[in-house]
């Protein structure tokens, strides 16, 4: 089926490498507010490149670009990707410049390979293969872009909210996953919520001459105190009714982690570590991975952090903190239980802006499109892995009630996504290019 | 008396602070080991050309820079300085280059120009002006300049351990001191040790996306908890026996503080801060000012610092940490206190670099050399505010056993030193070289 198609993925592969090279260079990071516009543009211009049709919706943030195709078929398949990217620090563990993409070892290396510009191109290239070869698409295209997911896709629902017509569909692809540390290809069916806010601490008009400590408050400290009393040495989070109405797995949930293996000896030595977080292994790991929310710190910063000392008592001090977020908890409430909580150990003066924030959402793992990309994975790549959630966060609550959401793509466990020497491996990139169409042959036979 | 001296210092003042703004041009910041030899060199070269003798001491670190001028007087006046600075960061908070000074509104600005280039070059313009208008001096004149001042002078105890005739004198001037915020000049006759040292927690092979929360241990939490445990809410510092052998203040001391007026309502102004550290006031403010020991978080450091959100599990997180330490404490033995504080709540992973210490010490407050400068210092501005130990640090202790040190100098409550824009009002250097002079007057009739 579709030999042509597949043989004409195989044949411009370095093409469409090439084209994810090009986005790649943008450095459209969207915590930066940089390049948006230009990666937009440029996503917008490979659409049409194919023959889509696209429009570009303004949001009060990043614009979101949607193309489709309608071929008059039965069913339809919506793509939800984003083109922008994480920041890219710290640059010097970087082994090459984090947007200058290049391949090393069947590897392509760079900031928003794999998430998810490799990802995003992947699609466009499967949809041109069609085209280009002549073939009939067997399903309805619809893409929808976005260029804040990286800080929480804060203005996606003004366009979700217009545009519920468009965003429904009879699947959907999410925009990440690939082949986990077992050798085999995973699907993540759902994402947490997620809630990221920033403690900042001043004290002081100024930093000043550490031997004052002796008289004057320290705003590092009071950091200190106050997120040491968000949570416990054993990660109990402490923030008064934090797990209240958080809904336990379903019963088929459980049943599809049971197969699941974790591999927990191979992950030990990725991360180096002796033990997972409380010695938690077997089950507990599996249930703590899809069923546990987080208090996590993504950065401290305070004073002086050169080389050698600086005797300073600094003014400011601030911690970003994110929360992911499980079904039944949602970032607006968390963020009044924790200036509640704050505010009841005496930390008034603590400022929390909320930098991002919605919540979790999940497919049932017995849909029929899961189904559907499980029997298009065994064609191309084997047994297919279902994880009822990722432990990471994405907008699918927007999307929930009008689609059917998989996550799928061509990275793996090695992939870096968020860390330095982000890649994928470029033979993986290319049959996720195979597996898209077989979803949309076996879509049509739905 | 010595009028033409005087004289001399008033009218060449625009060219001993063209010497200030050449040596603060050096950004010889000891703790990234930049610049110290240049500015050793510049050193050397102006005691030279004022007709002194000198010599370069090899250190493992920065050289120790002499100098001296024998003039057959009954007494000895020895100088400690430093040629080095601190780093200057934060550099946007500088409203002038640290390192290209720059004189405002009858003050000078720049990295080192108060802490401590200025009161160097006043130093060496002083000896000049007795030189240059043929005047004899009344004292002998011994410099000891080093380069590692802020950081902890590491290396002076190589120098002054086998020099120990050089650095014996009837008296000797410190290197910082100034006008306080009741407008009267101040002199400090102690300093406090130091022990300077950084936690260092790593817990990953790399930053990992921070999803992984639920199940990969942080090192950012991690150092959090261990901080948190030394030193409570009360700034009480929990590490067992940590204020063990404390000497408490002499009832001289005690006699000499009750003189001082600490103008609490200003120094909150100037802090922007409502109240003191745990609301001292009064006596008790006194009182933790001069004899309370800290442990003061300089620097923290985890993660993203960048702007915005970005969702890491960071792999490293560390805390630059000084403990002020008061006499009857040794940094080694506090050294030795934290390891074993932080094994027993199970933080046997965490490393704590030592990075600079040296103990507290003392001039006792009714040495006659105390009186000769409380004299000088009447003769040039008036009163004399005698602190009986300044809360900040320096190698007194190095000296004691052969000179009675009393620190004076061109600062002021707002020379910011440490700090971004340190300054000194260029009418008291002016003023502090005078004061020189009538200090060499006063010993020589002792």
């Amino acid at each position: 089926m579709y030999k042509s198609v597949t043989k004409f993925i195989d044949d411009n592969l370095d093409n469409s490498i090439e084209d994810i090279k090009t986005l790649c260079r943008i450095p459209s990071v969207a915590a930066k507010n940089e390049g948006l516009e230009e990666a937009a543009e440029l996503v917008e211009k490979m659409f049409k490149d194919i023959g889509l049709e696209t429009e570009i919706h303004e949001t009060s943030g990043a614009s979101v670009v949607t193309s489709w195709l309608n071929v008059g078929a039965k069913r339809t398949l919506l793509f939800y990707d984003h083109y922008d990217v994480q920041p890219a620090e710290p640059f010097d563990l970087w082994d090459s410049p984090p947007f200058e993409p290049e391949i090393r070892n069947g590897r392509l290396y760079g900031r928003g390979v794999a998430d998810n510009k490799g990802d995003t191109v992947s699609r466009i290239w499967t949809v041109k293969a069609f085209k280009d070869t002549g073939t009939d698409l067997p399903v309805n295209i619809k893409f929808v872009v976005e260029g804040e997911e990286e800080i929480g896709s804060v203005n996606l629902p003004e366009y979700t909210e217009k545009n519920t017509d468009f965003i429904t569909a009879d699947g959907g692809i999410w925009e990440f996953g690939g082949e986990g540390i077992h050798g085999k290809q995973e699907a993540w069916l759902g994402l947490k919520g997620i809630f990221f806010v920033e403690l900042q601490v001043e004290r002081l008009s100024r930093d000043v001459h550490s031997s004052t400590a002796c008289i004057l408050p320290s705003a590092a400290y009071r950091l200190i105190w106050a997120v040491n009393s968000l949570k416990d040495q054993d990660s109990n989070i402490l923030i008064e009714g934090f797990y209240d109405g958080i809904k336990p797995l379903t019963d088929a949930e459980l049943d599809a982690i049971e197969k699941i293996d974790m591999r927990e000896e191979e992950l030990k030595k990725v991360y180096q570590i002796e033990e997972f977080l409380n010695g938690l292994e077997g089950d507990d790991l599996k249930k703590a991975y899809y069923e546990d929310p987080t208090c996590n710190i993504c950065g401290l910063t305070s004073g002086y952090q050169g080389k050698g000392s600086m005797t300073v008592l600094p003014a400011r001090a601030s911690c970003k903190i994110d929360f992911r977020l499980v079904e039944g908890m949602h970032p607006d409430d968390i963020h009044k239980k924790l200036r509640k909580h704050l505010d009841k150990k005496g930390f008034t003066d603590i400022k929390i802006p909320y930098l991002e924030g919605y919540p979790a959402a999940k497919t049932p793992v017995d849909h029929p499109f899961v189904k559907i990309v499980e029997k298009a994975n065994q064609r191309v790549f084997g047994d297919l892995v279902i994880h009822p959630t990722s432990p990471g966060s994405g907008p699918l609550y927007l999307f929930k009630k009008y689609v059917p959401m998989v996550s799928i793509g061509c990275g793996d466990y090695e992939s870096k996504t968020h860390s330095p020497n982000e890649s994928f491996v470029v033979e993986n990139y290319r049959k996720s290019m195979h597996r898209l169409v077989a979803i949309m042959d076996e879509m049509s036979k739905w």
